[in-house]
């Protein structure tokens, strides 16, 4: 995460992202009834789960939560507020207004998660994968611990597509030689702004010619 | 696991706790009628998936279980003789039998695993939370290898609570100085307490407002 | 892998295998219609999960799939492809055409996977184990995201338990110092005989003696 520290837009754009995420996990554990613990794990899980698994398999310590270890004690406290003061419609209030941030974290840690592949000269498949593993999977987790076909593999909206579209745009600009600074968020910014488009517009993935009775 | 060897009481607590552990998987992989391996897979993982776990995070090897392979025979072994003998009495009994020793295996597990995440200089957050997960982990991907929301996660027992409290602990007497034994044994105690008590007094935590129709 | 890239037959069989575990996979994402990075991602880990998951406990880098990174481009036009032209007929058709490329896969993972971790002169049981996770926790990973009970684990059929018996002769051969070639082949083709065998057979593990109403 260190390379594109120098940008003072990073940090509030990483912080909403998480938050975002980390809502999307405080949901599906408050849907399922889970208790303090499993809405503190599933929460955790959405938040950090992407890049935590980009880093095992990549190798890399310490952990974004680690080193930022104060985020946990935030998750901690927001996770038991809401567990007194949520209610139904609540739910379906943050459900709305997380959709912006969430589009925005897509786009920063798929970006984010390519360059820093792309920083161990990993081949470009793989680099843009490690984006859309960051970007993504933390919500697979959630829906895992949640005993749920992840959401991501087979609502058929377009959103880890986006990911990897942006990524192979990352890729393109390092190519280039242009400065991180660009090679990360103008990809980021694409990658949003499609997602925000496929929200509005109800973009679909094609779906199978198989019948249900399979 | 080398830091309290001195101690003579961890050893058979350890072997108790993580026998109660691998039962609470071969009645999980029972109740879904699994085949030979599938019990073995989840009685293996019940033992001994948070420790490893935790060790991945922390990039910590050998594994327990591969410096103590013994234990991965007496566990086939076990396995094998169980899916010949166990018939539904057997299951209710076990059951009632492994609380203790389970609770025991909770105290000692977070005990010590806060006490290793602390030998690496980690945040007090991220130690109890390795304690967490040593105690715990086993039980959560032993539910989602049966395809079950973990318990851990929505029976509203305070289990992961209670572990979480200890390990908070374990911090505050190693801050004051204390033999590594006092630090790890005196925790491990009031857990299997506090756990025993939960289970005779049916203590239970808060649970949601929100309604079931979400 | 290293160790046996002199033969000749070893290449061939690993990519008919390979493609078996991927197709697996892209059947069971297909059966859940999920989308296209669903079926994706399920491919891929049907294919890469075991020796994946092999390799972080080994702590073995880089992976299969990092070093041969064409075979994930292959494996994504492989999806969309077969999102665009699989019809119930053809899944059907691939589901029998797989069997005996899958039970040679399960022969070479098995013995591969032994062999690698004897490298590292681990235990025995731990050994064979990994080699049975090299060739099996594909399909498990694969059931998981597809939110079942792994097929491995409760269709009663011998599958994991052949692979043991095998890995446990890659290590007889490997005391007697015969030449790697032998010490991988000769239990990779018994296990695959032994599979087919089982497949036409019919053989069945045996199962709990315990009622259903548990």
């Amino acid at each position: 995460m260190v390379i594109v520290t120098a940008s003072t837009l990073q940090v509030p754009i990483e912080i909403c992202a998480t938050f975002a995420f980390a809502l999307s996990g405080l949901i599906a554990g408050a849907r399922k009834k889970m208790d303090a613990f499993g809405v503190f794990v599933v929460t955790g899980v959405a938040a950090f789960g992407g890049g935590t698994l980009r880093d095992v398999l990549l190798d890399r310590r310490p952990f974004f939560w680690v080193e930022h270890a104060n985020w946990i004690w935030l998750m901690l406290v927001l996770c038991l507020f809401s567990m007194i003061f949520m209610r139904n419609q609540h739910i379906q209030f943050t459900e709305r207004a997380i959709q912006i941030p969430d589009a925005l974290g897509l786009g920063l840690y798929a970006s984010l998660g390519t360059q820093i592949a792309l920083g161990l000269h990993l081949p470009i498949i793989i680099c843009t994968l490690m984006g859309v593993m960051t970007a993504v999977f933390g919500g697979v987790l959630r829906d895992i611990f949640c005993n749920e076909i992840p959401k991501a593999f087979n609502d058929h909206q377009p959103y880890a597509v986006i990911a990897f579209v942006g990524g192979l745009l990352v890729i393109a600009l390092n190519e280039l030689n242009l400065s991180q600074w660009i090679c990360v968020f103008v990809p980021a910014g694409l990658i949003s702004l499609l997602r925000i488009l496929a929200i509005y517009l109800e973009w679909r993935l094609p779906s199978w010619k198989i019948e249900s009775n399979q």
